[in-house]
């Protein structure tokens, strides 16, 4: 079976990766030279919206997925009718824009903050005087590791969140306190079976995910499962999907999903039975989903901007390398490492041994 | 950094599988147009005597290492010199002849079969006169999978056997009744360090290995370290090495040893900490070994010949994919299945599962 991947960075190359012991052959369309990707799928090089590039995908593939959600809307407009593009446009037209994803959570009453759309300054300062400050101020799409966003404090800050990233469609959100964020990812085959993970926390450092960490039998799974069921279902969802939450201490408030693979499930790939990455792939061609049980006690550190000594790293016991193969750039995710250990005390001692050896971002 | 492959054949793909991850780039030199390693590694195609070919491999890679022992002397014999290449020239020497492996157990110690060399028809004689029947008259290189061998009964099968694979350098071994064959998988770092799997227990039948299945604290493992270590000081090794050995009820007797990763070790990708694969590559890189504890129960099946209905396979819980991406062929392994459980119990059950979706080789 042939899978095209829109997208071709890390997650295409992960994806590639689990797609080979399995008999899949991958292509990545990418518009990058060299991306991550192409050193273990091929690549049709060109831009996301290159309709005869599409179509030379979609005649190559049995079914074509992707990597991220803001592929331009020409692109799976260009593919449907052609070949089955999973996750399906209505998990993508919600995936890639923060109004759709909180509008459809509140209709199938998935707690959120407050929200409001924005669309003008006028339409700003009437959500702060709905919704109160603290708030953030998000652009609907195309935002990422805290990109496009703004906090507003005070009233005074309301005419500089708008001058910073006015001018696009915009989002305000209620700032709730947290304890902590989480991530539900979540699998839906083509027949209809559900598949969850255990609730992960995520460590987050300005805006950029730094660890994710599975917690099994955390008091807020079950609502998490409900939750991603809900999507899943309404969305006749097909493949791998991540629904972020703040665990607000009496409940959990989804803030985003994402319609594909998501950094917060790379632990998967050592420390569940199945990956992330491989029930993606089963679930978009059509085979049984794999079992999502934790195996041992892992975490997951991200690598940001540099990479440290791979001897010091593969020195500590369980730590397993996951480089991209991209080069180095401040703030730019270039891998991340998966340490797995037999107990929670033990998984603790090896993680605070590979902490002191990442350089700083 | 990057490492060459003599070989670009199943084990040469998983090498550069478990590669990537690593960070490492891959080049398998390969006579074959498309042979299944080229997916996810660069491919230099060419006899692997093609000294030109060599010196390309060499000016690229940091280090180069084989997928197979039969490599023609030239190859290692060009690149040294050039490249570092591991495993090291004597452990390849003896690898590939049955007559160097015997006698260098024999140096060190390590039971085997009684055996002799056999040069000619009456060279046989006296070594059946010698050794008695029923003994087996083998290759001493190019052998695999029950090739290259005849199994001699009685007196009358001397001529026969002659005149079957005669006229090549042979060695004739005494058969021992043994309850079982095993294998130990070990490694050696490039700083000396030594690590061991589990003993593998392996069922042939044809002289094909059909299934692999570790036996952590099996009885006999004592002594199988202790054989591999001793092969492994003496040959200053430098890699994963495979040790196939005979238990015949008080004691081992050792068989051959394959100076790479071997089939009996692929249970490891998921049923180790550390994979035969990664570890080979972390040695020959000079990088710190990973752990070779077990990860639950496991075992592999191989697929023989044609591969099974991938939807049937994945429907079992903990059954893992391996398909190799080569063409089916009567007799030709084609991919292999490992299957993980919790307990052995569990274990048990689902390989009876998997045993039965497996088509007639």
């Amino acid at each position: 079976m042939r899978v095209g991947i829109l997208g071709g960075g890390q997650l295409g190359r992960m994806l590639a990766l689990a797609g080979h012991p399995l008999g899949l052959e991958t292509t990545v369309l990418d518009p990058g030279e060299a991306p991550c990707g192409a050193a273990v799928a091929a690549h049709l090089r060109g831009e996301y919206d290159d309709l005869g590039l599409l179509r030379r995908l979609a005649e190559w593939a049995d079914v074509v997925t992707y990597e991220f959600e803001q592929v331009p809307e020409a692109a799976p407009a260009e593919l449907a009718g052609q070949v089955p593009v999973h996750p399906g446009p209505e998990a993508l037209a919600t995936g890639r824009d923060r109004l759709n994803e909180k509008t459809l959570f509140r209709e199938l009453g998935i707690p959120t903050a407050r929200f409001a759309a924005v669309d003008s300054r006028d339409a700003l300062k009437a959500a702060v005087a709905d919704i109160g400050l603290p708030a953030v101020l998000k652009t609907r799409t195309l935002g990422y590791d805290g990109k496009g966003q703004a906090v507003l404090r005070e009233d005074g800050d309301v005419d500089a969140a708008w001058n910073e990233i006015g001018g696009v469609p915009l989002i305000l959100e209620e700032v709730v306190p947290f304890e902590r964020e989480v991530s539900m990812i979540a699998v839906r085959g083509a027949d209809g079976a559900q598949r969850f993970y255990p609730l992960a926390e995520n460590h987050h450092e300005q805006g950029i995910l730094l660890e994710s960490r599975p917690r099994p039998a955390d008091p807020r799974e079950a609502d998490a499962v409900d939750y991603a069921a809900r999507l899943l279902e309404r969305l006749d969802y097909v493949g791998t999907v991540a629904l972020e939450l703040f665990d607000a201490g009496d409940r959990l408030l989804a803030n985003e999903m994402a319609p594909r693979v998501h950094n917060s499930g790379h632990w998967t790939i050592e420390g569940a039975e199945t990956s992330q990455f491989e029930n993606h792939l089963r679930a978009v061609c059509g085979l049984p989903l794999g079992a999502t049980d934790p195996v041992g006690h892992s975490a997951m550190l991200n690598l940001i901007g540099v990479l440290p000594e791979r001897a010091d790293v593969l020195a500590v016991p369980g730590a397993h390398l996951h480089f991209y193969g991209k080069d180095s750039r401040p703030g730019r995710k270039v891998g991340h490492i998966t340490v797995r250990a037999d107990s929670a005390a033990e998984l603790e001692g090896r993680l605070e041994r590979v902490r002191r050896l990442l350089p700083a971002a």
